[in-house]
């Protein structure tokens, strides 16, 4: 198990940040989908990791992204991430937290289901949908 | 197309809300998993319908709920909500807007699709997970 701090981003880390972004996108092969706009996101991490959530208090924290560079793999810092969720969440008096996993990366569905995640697209059916620019512009008339 | 009046929620709408969430937790066959905090959820909507979302400013609306009484179905209130829900994301700078849909609920997925929805399960293989409860307390030694 690799000596890890995690802690909250500072502004500085944004440059290490955005080539994390790029590098997960890369993996996923999504890079066609990487925006980056001036509004920054909510992240955490830096350097070698990072994660991002968005929290609703008294209901979930939806986990956006979480990436651990390759050479950086095997060492326990994915599963360091979830459990600092899982602290952030129950503090934040969330009572679950949720993310989205492609259905070809069987390392991260491994080990979510190891620290006791339930898959909710096999085990119920759930399908993610998701709308986008021009979609969105079209439905609100601008 | 019904004359519906689309506002925020007002502290008095609370117990018609939480009737509405019982309804569709029903209709999802998820009656066991209704838990009620006393950490109100944010909330849109009244009476014949409601929805839910938590926002992450420049990134996107996570829509968390939407449902509207069996009786008041077929009139256009759903697209009416997905199109209040496109005009507050873009209000707040929001880049997209998630959701979620069980995949026996072919009329939801049908309208979500007919929008302009990407069904991301389907086109790029994204499963749904959750952590909650015990998994949550486990992994933060709470």
């Amino acid at each position: 198990m690799a000596s890890v701090l995690i802690r909250e981003a500072k502004e500085g880390d944004c440059g290490n940040i955005l080539r994390l972004i790029r590098e997960l996108a890369e993996y996923e092969k999504l890079s066609d989908q990487v925006k980056i706009s001036e509004e920054g996101p909510c992240v955490v991490g830096y350097g070698l990791y990072y994660f991002i959530y968005s929290t609703w208090k008294g209901r979930n924290i939806y986990l956006e992204d979480i990436y651990v560079k390759p050479e950086y793999r095997g060492q326990g810092i994915g599963s360091k991430i979830i459990k600092k969720v899982a602290e952030v969440a129950l503090d934040k008096g969330c009572s679950q937290f949720r993310l989205a996993v492609l259905d070809w990366n069987k390392g991260a569905m491994d080990l979510y289901k190891t620290l006791g995640a339930q898959d909710l697209t096999e085990a119920e059916g759930w399908h993610c949908f998701r709308f986008e620019g021009e979609a969105m512009r079209e439905l609100a008339g601008k």
